[in-house]
């Protein structure tokens, strides 16, 4: 039987609850949304003992479906002042989903020492665990998962979480043992960290293998047939060979520009090329490079596990964003030193895309000049270490803008600019603008050009309702599920009869729960908007210069208010 | 006649304007904070290009009301990201009224070098200032106004403005030709400092000595028996002997309880006395201590003249507040410390209340002991050098908390708190909460105790409005002018027929801008609170522990808003 698990880290306890009903038909981000609007005052301080930090599985967690092993953490972000939800994949998710658990809820704080929460199927408990305290994450899942992957996963934060810095993830396994899934936007990592827990550890031994439907055969049928589409897609080709880095060439190119450089002032690089899918595929040819499943039962596998020239491990999951914030938008390259910058954010518990935006911000100011590798190596041993510089970079785009009192700050919300370009992708601003994530391209990606205002506004809209649904069903993003096969899954898993649309009505409730935390929580519509620059900075494109344009009130009737 | 000067530090130029007949009756914090919501873009960065600085006097500025030369900065404060104004004695504000100058605003950037404004009875011009570059506030008023202090004033940033930090100052001439006056709060000089102007230069030489009321023997007449009353005022007497130091024996007692100790954890500390005025006073006896005008006309004279112990000049603005933030609050005694730390920050040019605030957290996170006076003036050379850590604790209280992770933080609106005790004198907690500048204890003084939480949202409401009042007409909360007097002194000054009513009816106004600035720039009523940890931490007193419990609901009821 599915329940909560209540985690008082003031009083060092552990407690089961029933489910609510009205939680019954909610999974991942939407469960974890609408928990902390329940539960959490938003007035609160994101890292005060009374904050709490929501981990959930997704509705379809722990089922065949491919995908669906995705963990969301919510809570308020340190980062955003607002909700927060980061997902991740990785081993977290299904073992969670096979014990029976519908959600973890981690509140109040151990102040005196560091502690680690055991989960397996006789249930948890939680540990003293100050031996751990200081390790990075590469050291911490060799000690906690190590040989057992087949059964164990962790969730650890390393030191930029212990230091509480609003930048910090919480890494998750993935299938090789190794810390390289995170759920790192917004801070979670932060959260957890003020709460005293380093480290979660669940053993799903003696739990169902896999999850089945209400109804068996028509879920596995559907699982098959969707498995089938999946593998069909020719977007899952490209991804299956080249990961997300395989977009690279194609954004670089001067009519999309989305390739962000030198602290988003360009969005092309001349070498763009040495950080690309294909230059990577390339390289991993003579060195044991390969792609991966980033959790069991995923057939996508974008995963590029990516070795050094000496055939040594370096990373698993040298993505896009990474590749274009942590190396064109700081004008680094080749694929083999962002691949280094890659492990270190891994390894001290970082969100690449936070940190290489506020590295970024660091460089305009002149405190390492553009393209220094050994500089921003250094600068991250400085987050490991918890320096005075360290933490300022650690504390992500906007705070280290306000460090070194500069104005052009690449952020919404306070959360920094994903790399999809919102001056030529306008779609994509829509969505920064108005996600009540902040800047978040996996919020809902419009990448349509030439469309109207107008009509980027209702896809900005559709595709984040389609996000918040795929969120919470756990699944990824890059199955390319629809609302209609999202609805089979649940109808069948639960012995209901969903429609798309009570997969979209579900999405918007849950839109609606974030949109009311943010409100209570001092986040107006003047917070639903992209930083002036993007207005007033042109690119340079062969339409002619393009800024973003969309007006203030197209973008207040993205979610219908004026 | 009077005229508006603008400045344009991007274009270089210099302009004059007549003054719109709207602003006619207004000055001060009245006409910046109008001109700001007028002018300037709430949404703008306040240290973008955009962002503008306006510097007025009083309504009341160049005439021989005593204290009438106060001047007011406006801007988009970069600590607060609302509305601010910060006031100043010294000599800019006379002066600049006496040359007929209503307003200046400084608007654009001088981003590849430092400027200089000189404004005389010939004109204003800006001059290249590369060669102030780096210099602190004791030198550059040394430099600037020097010996020509009958005539000259200047305003100056030091260090802590040419870097951008939030916790900036502007530092204005006293009349002892030193820069111990500062308009502080909000970061002024940040905003100065990101337009490349690094001094304001006024020579009145030329102007009318002193200026007179439309009705001049009313006028007069009004000057001279306000000025008895001032005299007569046993809250003077105080004040001459002691200055506002003379507080401190009071605040710590057990029934008040507002000296902040250990970063506002205690209301009193057994080592008080040692910052005390009465110590202060005996201090000096030896020394060449002494009690100054802060301005020309002021029968007050409340600044301590500190010298140390070899009879040499250490400070003249030993202020309450600043020995209670720089003092009890970091567990900093004797008084000698606490004055050299002030002026290291009035060198450095820093707002000595955050800065207080901002080392406490820094102490809270472990950066330096408490009590540590030589780490402190370290921290203070940091802030100067512009180093990391420097640049942390020099943008202030929150900024600082952020950095270290700390959930505990003493500050409203990104302000950091003054002195006065929310807890124990919950008059103070409401105009903290509600004033649109953030804690600000001159917004609104309410030390009444066991009003009912009604009367106490009255009073507060009605010293707010009194305040605005009192700084737009350029004189000193100290002269505690009614609203009938300064009705008196309009009418007379300007042949009009001014009634307390019609004061009152400004400043209410005057507030309202401010709001709605801040309502454009995003600060909805949930920014109108207290920070949680004064709800929940109880100072124990004789009448047992107490904690600040106005209800929200009364919080919103001081602007009449649910």
């Amino acid at each position: 039987m599915d329940r909560i698990l209540r985690v008082d880290l003031t009083r060092r306890t552990v407690s089961e609850e029933p489910v609510p009903e009205r939680y019954r038909f909610l999974g991942g981000r939407a469960l974890t949304a609408t928990m902390l609007l329940d539960e959490c005052d938003p007035a609160i301080h994101p890292l005060a003992p009374e904050a709490k930090l929501f981990i959930a599985p997704g509705l379809l967690g722990g089922t065949a479906v491919t995908t669906s092993g995705r963990t969301s953490f919510g809570f308020k972000s340190p980062l955003t002042g607002g909700t927060k939800e980061a997902n991740v994949g990785g081993l977290l998710g299904h073992r969670l989903a096979r014990l029976g658990i519908k959600a973890i809820v981690l509140e109040g704080a151990a102040l005196d020492g560091w502690l680690l929460l055991e989960i397996d199927a006789q249930g948890a408990r939680l540990l003293p665990a100050d031996e751990l305290a200081g390790k990075s994450n590469y050291e911490l899942h060799r000690l906690l998962v190590g040989e057992a992957v087949q059964t164990k996963a962790a969730a650890t934060i390393g030191p930029a979480g212990e230091h509480r810095l609003a930048a910090a993830s919480v890494a998750v396994t993935d299938p090789e043992g190794r810390p390289t899934r995170h759920a790192a936007r917004g801070g979670p990592g932060a959260v957890m960290g003020s709460k005293g827990l380093k480290a979660i550890v669940v053993d799903d031994s003696g739990a169902p293998r896999v999850l089945n439907g209400e109804r068996k055969e028509e879920f596995k049928r559907e699982v098959v047939a969707f498995s089938k589409v999946v593998l069909e897609d020719p977007r899952t080709h490209n991804l299956s060979r080249y990961g997300t880095a395989g977009v690279v060439k194609f954004v670089n190119r001067e009519n999309v520009q989305s390739m962000p450089t030198r602290n988003h002032r360009y969005g092309r690089w001349e070498r763009a090329d040495a950080i690309s899918g294909q230059y990577i595929e390339e390289l991993g040819k003579g060195r044991g490079g390969k792609m991966l499943p980033c959790m069991a039962g995923c057939i996508i596998k974008c995963a590029i596990l990516f070795n050094n020239e000496r055939g040594e491990h370096v990373t698993t999951a040298l993505e896009f964003e990474t590749l274009a914030l942590l190396g064109s938008n700081l004008e680094i390259e080749p694929a083999d030193l962002v691949a280094e910058l890659d492990r270190m954010c891994d390894d001290i518990g970082l969100d690449t895309i936070e940190i290489g935006n506020a590295i970024g911000v660091a460089m305009e100011a002149g405190v390492l000049p553009w393209g220094d590798w050994e500089g921003t190596m250094r600068l991250l041993e400085e987050i490991r270490a918890g320096t005075p510089l360290g933490r300022i970079v650690g504390n992500g785009t906007e705070h280290t803008a306000r460090t070194f009192g500069i104005a052009r700050v690449p952020a919404v919300k306070g959360q920094g600019l994903p790399a999809w370009e919102p001056r030529t992708l306008k779609g994509m601003g829509i969505t920064y603008a108005t996600s009540p994530q902040g800047a978040d391209h996996t919020a809902g990606m419009v990448t349509a050009r030439g469309a109207t205002p107008e009509t980027l506004v209702k896809q900005s809209r559709h595709e984040q309702l389609v996000m918040m649904a795929i969120d919470s069903m756990g699944v990824c993003q890059f199955s390319n599920a629809l609302p209609a096969d999202l609805a089979r899954f649940v109808s069948h898993r639960f012995g209901v009869e969903w429609k798309d649309t009570d997969v979209l009505a579900m999405a918007r409730r849950a839109i609606e729960a974030e949109r009311e935390f943010n409100r209570r929580a001092g986040l107006d519509p003047s917070h639903d908007r992209l930083p002036r620059w993007l207005r007033e900075e042109p690119l340079e494109t062969p339409d002619g210069p393009m800024v973003f344009d969309i007006p203030d009130e197209l973008l207040d009737r993205v979610w219908g208010e004026g």
